[in-house]
């Protein structure tokens, strides 16, 4: 039998997660490919043995040991971060070794490097688990819509933002609170930035624009905001505007050039991106020809994760097996077709806005601030306002048709600016149900 | 340049999708895989004429003639029913060409003798486009969950009955008053047997089935019950209880037995197959490795299901350019590996049920019921009784804990053989959320 030997560089969670996927389907595998798939080896600078269910397998602290190692057919590299990451993946793929990665940060900064690389050595970079964890989406984008120009990426990307404004939506409890609740229960890193502040989002955007559009995208072009800023008042107001509050992924194709945003948006209660709750992850596509698809499933974790990476390892060993390694070209279009993106200028973005504004109660306030809206061309969809002790502060909650982002800028800075205003106002963009 | 020469059978809407899609992404297409893709020749007995924009392409009515034409590739049916479709692929597959079909009938049905053929002629057979339309779901499963055992599949796969159910449910209409309605604005076919009585849905089940669980699925192992007796008030009253009425394909495996059923189900509307609204598929695989995963799309139409088809297209001449055909195994399982189910015995199904009780306002009945409900160990949940009128006869809604299907057949048997009962109960499954 035809035998594919895998070395694994990281035996974290997710990359024991790997192990005991391809230890546990070794039969099932066999009798979908005909291939043997084994884990060789594992590299790992923090463990000195390996658990007794992976006896046999050999365990090294020195990764150099796998990229130089004959027998090893694919690298999978799952320790994260820019280095030694970045130089593990090139000393593979320069030693001719077919190489798997989860490891979005790196590809959205490094990508181009590493894909180049491997186009040189003629290997194959798998990343499937890089976004959307478990979920199959690279593949889907890559092959099911092969044959679609892609309209938009809007997507839930990130579980842990997920969760946190899930808990904040169903409990009404304030960010901070519910992020360390969440670093307790394990769903939310101790050093949460990445996942709260949209950079995470923006890592996995970035590696679905150049599949989607074919366009090599810089991580700086992507405008990005986080959660940490989203208080249970607008959560409130915007449950009884029958929206729910989510940090997505948006990037949409004008031809001569493409929105990429990241941000806290309001999406109305029937979108089945408003229904995705707790640490899972939604990946909507629109295409030409197929319309809507929407994914679903977990976005990260050991098992989840495991099962995308080991997808990978299967469809690598196929190739090699078969003698057609890049049957689909990494980045889904031919290097040679992947081009620079123009990125929308984020002032030029056109949609409905959310604004809390706090102001004193005095009499013609409204007016003061419909003034200015009216002046940049922002037309007002609804109003309300919270009962509220005569002294203290209100909030005022405007709900606007489609603006420009520029235009709502300056009318938010002179707003603020006014005397009465007594806190800076809150602004989210709405999703364009489409 | 690559070339590679597609031979249609089946000139309607789908197969007009097809020619469309082919002709509007043939550059990107190029851009993607480096080989131009070339709709070379129809065969559709009921044209004389292509429109102008397919200009060049051979047309015929005799289908023979694809098969026999050597500078054709790959045969894609699309003209559905059993003859002469069935007859054609295995013509095409007799003379060494590739074939694709979106005929869930037919594959279901004859599917094993196609399959056979293909494999003794090397070639590959292509139906993405059989199951969810657009929806790359038999490449997420096959490929993307290919390091899972899949527990289960559960879904919604037929728009029709799903766009009925929606309109049911949210305008209050009666079943045969949306038929009319649908079948007006062409969301159901003149003759919608196989959409509503979940025929369609249990052909889909069962290729779904064999490629997640390596079993050659008949179709009459499948329990089917359609919709076209659920009233309005079920739907009004499961609304009450928080639950959503769907047609769901079901199909759990329980390793050494496998249950394989497809009826009206009520579904807790806070599940995402709830909010599963129109003419809209939504199919979720559970596996051991991924956990849940959900695909959502438009199950049918012309775009969508052309989409599905181009899919199998490319990747079938993906393969044929590369000479690595039947690199993935059809039906994911090597032939040798497909073995015979065991279905579950529907008797012994467990699941909570709601059966509402037509019953005359008698002292004593609710008695004479729920001894009835307790001789057969059938728990009840809740019990609600709508205001009514003394003199007509009562509604009895309950909702039980876990029971099995033989207890409440025979309970119900002996409910509607009560002199008190006055029509026959309806009872509906629910889902086990998990």
């Amino acid at each position: 039998m035809k035998e594919i030997r895998i070395g694994l560089i990281g035996f974290g969670t997710v990359g024991q997660g790997l192990a005991q996927t391809l230890l546990a389907q070794k039969e099932r595998l066999i009798q979908k490919t005909g291939i043997a798939f084994t884990l060789a080896a594992v590299a790992d600078i923090a463990i000195d043995t390996l658990p007794d269910e992976f006896s046999g397998i050999t365990l090294t602290k020195d990764a150099d040991d796998l990229f130089t190692d004959p027998n090893i057919d694919i690298i999978v590299e799952l320790i994260g971060g820019m280095e030694p990451a970045r130089s593990f993946l090139l000393k593979a793929i320069n030693n001719g070794k077919h190489v798997i990665t989860a490891n979005k940060a790196l590809l959205s900064v490094h990508g181009r490097e590493i894909f180049k690389a491997a186009a040189e050595h003629n290997v194959e970079v798998g990343f499937e688990a890089s976004v959307g964890g478990g979920i199959p989406v690279i593949k889907a984008l890559k092959e099911g819509l092969v044959a679609n120009r892609i309209n938009y990426i809007k997507g839930i990307m990130n579980g842990t933002a997920n969760y946190i404004l899930t808990q904040m939506t169903d409990h009404g409890t304030p960010f901070q609170e519910v992020l360390k609740e969440a670093q307790e229960l394990g769903f939310a890193e101790a050093d949460p930035t990445y996942d709260i502040e949209g950079i995470d989002t923006a890592h996995k955007l970035a590696i679905l624009m150049t599949i989607a559009f074919g366009l090599h995208v810089h991580l700086d072009d992507i405008t990005v905001e986080g959660i940490s800023n989203i208080e249970p008042i607008d959560i409130d107001f915007a449950k009884n505007l029958g929206y729910r509050i989510k940090l997505l992924a948006i990037s949409r194709n004008h031809g001569d050039h493409v929105e990429a945003r990241v941000h806290p948006t309001m999406v109305p209660e029937d979108h089945m991106l408003a229904t995705i709750n707790g640490a899972f992850n939604g990946i909507q596509f629109n295409g030409d020809t197929v319309g809507d698809v929407l994914l679903y499933g977990q976005g990260a974790g050991m098992m989840p994760t495991g099962s995308a990476v080991a997808a990978d390892v299967i469809d690598i060993g196929r190739n090699i097996t078969i003698d057609a390694v890049n049957r689909v070209p990494a980045l889904s279009y031919s290097p040679n077709y992947i081009g620079e993106p123009t990125i929308t200028p984020m002032d030029q973005l056109i949609c409905p806005y959310y604004f809390r504004v706090t102001a004193l109660d005095k009499p013609g306030v409204l007016s003061l601030i419909t003034t200015i809206f009216g002046k940049y061309d922002i037309s007002i969809k609804s109003m309300m306002q919270q009962e509220h002790d005569a002294n203290e502060p209100v909030y005022i909650v405007f709900m606007t048709h489609r603006a420009t982002e520029g235009g709502v800028k300056k009318a938010i800075e002179e707003i603020d600016a006014l005397e009465v205003c007594t806190s800076p106002t809150v602004k989210i963009r709405l999703l364009i149900p489409e």
